[in-house]
């Protein structure tokens, strides 16, 4: 469909005397449905924005308890899934990320209690200033609207992603991936369930059903009516959708982060930040995958770092002088290397002339997303801080460490290594905007 | 060239020792004066980043008393490019934009000296916050690096958008219309030498000097070097860069804004408020298109606004009950009306039964850019501010004063309807983006 048919078909079905859908066969249906969800998103959408923040906490309790309530029925529809990824031989990592149990349920619904006592962006009042001439402009926050979320196997993401919305006060399309169709279902009819019995209306959490990717490029092409989309997954998955996407996307960034050891540190807690960093979860964003190391300090922390991750099984690729340092256990680097996200148990590691030659090749190689230094020399500490250009900068703490929750903001969906709108964690008030509230009294442009 | 081509290309030329340009010949060439260009800009603006505000403002004023001293040198070559103009047929309007003389010019500097005085946005603390376990977090304001500034004729887009960037700490590159070629060399070598002489890198503006197109795409298409284009310019330019780009773009947008006369007015004030909304200056983004009346005051309120617009010459195209009460000189609106910037003397008028459908027509029609209730009734007042969904709303005041310098937060690049980033009126504030800068004492995450 072309563009400027598109928007006359959704200013048609925008129209509710107008509206005509329910084509059958094939790929209309799929679009019809995705425009469906998103129409019905979108109305409301409207009442959250003037809903109260009692009723949306007091959704979000429901839906904790409903969860609660109804696990064995949530459990019975994940088992159907589980079944199927077995089937089609899915990965044993995989099927555990699929797999609900009550534990897992009763950590959503704890998150979902969390959200309900984090504090309420939506109508704060950003500024508020009256012009010499009386005028008075406030800057207020509210919701974006309609937001659509793209996510992969992981059905705590259901969860999370709807309770995240509502707190924001914005409607979600949920886009879940195929292998969890059964229990995102079960999940998105509780979670609708308890937004009605506080008063909301249930089409705040819209379900889009079908498998067909056709309604991947459906949902992103809908800017007239989603205001933002969220994927969620591999980096090919975010970049396909950035691509076909004319709606504005926000995504969690990949995550290629550093340690720099300058030359004065407390050698024990540069061990411990550059252990930390990347052995404590090594498949996540914010782990480390290359430590810089100045020359000066190198004999002295290399041979202690490398110790701690051998007896970890952390496979370290080195340059030359870290070879020489540790070992000959110890791997070439490659260029490649300092171009990697490992997301595993391999380090690689350089040595540097200084600060400066770290700060550029962070720079350079480094995904932009969270990077620290480990020094007790302040002004060496003052200009990574500055210079570094990522999300988040660290002086002697883990890069494991940026995390909303840890941050003390609340639940994140993510973390931004773009610079416009989000950057870093993102949370609740990264689902919102402004908008300009002005009073006169017959006011006008002289 | 392929994306993965033209990264590796980028990230080859960024290494210090690997540069390796100037092909000479056609395209090539073209394309490597923008990535030189940006190149330049990117290493300018990390100096840029740690530089003072005094720095930066002595710069602007520098830019300001150089602009004056030299202004017969721009002149004389914004006479070549007037020159050309006629000769191609221009029309006066846009020969009449782009023309310069010492009071348009005394115009630009005087703006560059108000740029000055705005308060400093860089290096402001956002919040500031130590969570139970001693770990410090602070979200900082910062540049966001190199900023891509593509527009048509105007000449002093570019000292506005020079001044601007360098205010807020960020390297910019411009790319102006081919119409205006020669007075903008001459104003950015005036600039560059006055950034120059204040001690910051004249690199910091950059000019893409070839009338080539390919060169635009280039430009919005080295996401790894620039971090956000701001296009200026018409409609069609800027879906057609929204499309091309791979680095975000921040553009300003269609206005296609109402003014709605409430029940209870004082009719005086709504005359003059839907009177000075629309003819004040009619071709901008911020004039009225459209005017909705209640149909309780239609009668006292239509006859009256009408002579004035008779009065200025404005063609009023109204529904059936507007034609009723004014006469047969009002055309009969179509439904295009509804959804036509008409950047002209013209308004489309309807009688609507009551706010809600005023808000339900303006969500609807409007581009969600400025909108206006007038009423005495401060529950409709407050229904319309709440639920027009545009990034500015008036009670009683014209919607021409959606404008940074109107609201006093100095000049403005444009007003924003996009929800992420930046909306509404867009100034220094909007050039700048956040980090995250955490101080530990060996945190690491348990």
């Amino acid at each position: 469909m072309k563009k400027a048919q598109k928007a006359r078909k959704i200013k048609k079905v925008t129209a509710p005397r107008k509206r005509k859908m329910g084509t059958v066969g094939g790929k209309t249906l799929v679009l019809d449905e995705v425009l469906r969800c998103c129409l019905a998103a979108r109305k409301a959408s409207l009442i959250l924005a003037g809903s109260s923040v009692k009723d949306r906490n007091r959704a979000l309790e429901s839906m904790a308890d409903l969860l609660e309530k109804k696990k064995d029925d949530i459990i019975f529809k994940n088992g159907i899934d589980v079944e199927a990824a077995q089937e089609t031989g899915l990965s044993p990592a995989l099927i555990d990320r699929l797999t609900l149990n009550e534990e897992r349920l009763r950590g959503m619904a704890e998150g979902l209690r969390e959200m309900a006592k984090l504090p309420d962006p939506i109508g704060e009042i950003e500024s508020d200033w009256t012009r010499p001439n009386g005028l008075r402009v406030q800057k207020v926050r509210v919701p974006l609207g309609v937001i659509g979320m793209i996510y992969e196997s992981r059905p705590n993401v259901t969860v999370d992603s709807a309770g995240l919305c509502l707190k924001s006060g914005n409607a979600v399309v949920l886009r879940g991936g195929r292998e969890a169709i059964d229990t995102n279902g079960a999940l998105v009819s509780v979670i609708r369930e308890a937004i009605a019995s506080s008063g909301l209306p249930s089409d705040s959490v819209q379900f889009i059903s079908t498998p067909d990717r056709e309604a991947i490029r459906e949902l992103v092409g809908l800017d007239r009516v989603v205001d933002l989309v969220i994927p969620r997954g591999g980096e090919e998955m975010v970049r396909a959708i950035r691509q076909m996407a004319t709606v504005p996307v926000l995504s969690h960034g990949k995550g290629l982060c550093s340690v720099y050891v300058d030359k004065t540190v407390d050698v024990e807690m540069a061990v411990r930040i550059a252990f930390n960093s990347k052995v404590q979860r090594p498949g996540v964003c914010n782990a480390m995958e290359t430590l810089l190391v100045h020359k000066d300090i190198a004999a002295a922390f290399l041979p202690r770092i490398a110790e701690r991750y051998k007896a970890a099984q952390v496979e370290v690729r080195g340059d030359e002088e870290t070879r020489r340092l540790i070992g000959s256990w110890v791997k070439p680097a490659t260029d490649d290397d300092w171009d990697t996200e490992f997301l595993g148990l391999i380090a690689a590691v350089k040595v540097v002339r200084d600060a400066a030659e770290a700060i550029h090749h962070i720079n350079r190689h480094g995904s932009h997303h969270s990077d620290s230094i480990v020094t007790d020399d302040s002004a060496a500490a003052d200009l990574f801080l500055r210079e570094v250009d990522s999300a988040a900068v660290f002086h002697n703490a883990s890069t494991r460490l940026h995390d909303g929750s840890v941050f003390g903001l609340g639940a994140e969906m993510g973390i931004s290594t773009q610079k416009l709108h989000a950057r870093g964690t993102m949370g609740v008030r990264e689902l919102t905007t402004t908008k300009y509230v002005v009073r006169g009294r017959g006011h006008i442009r002289e």
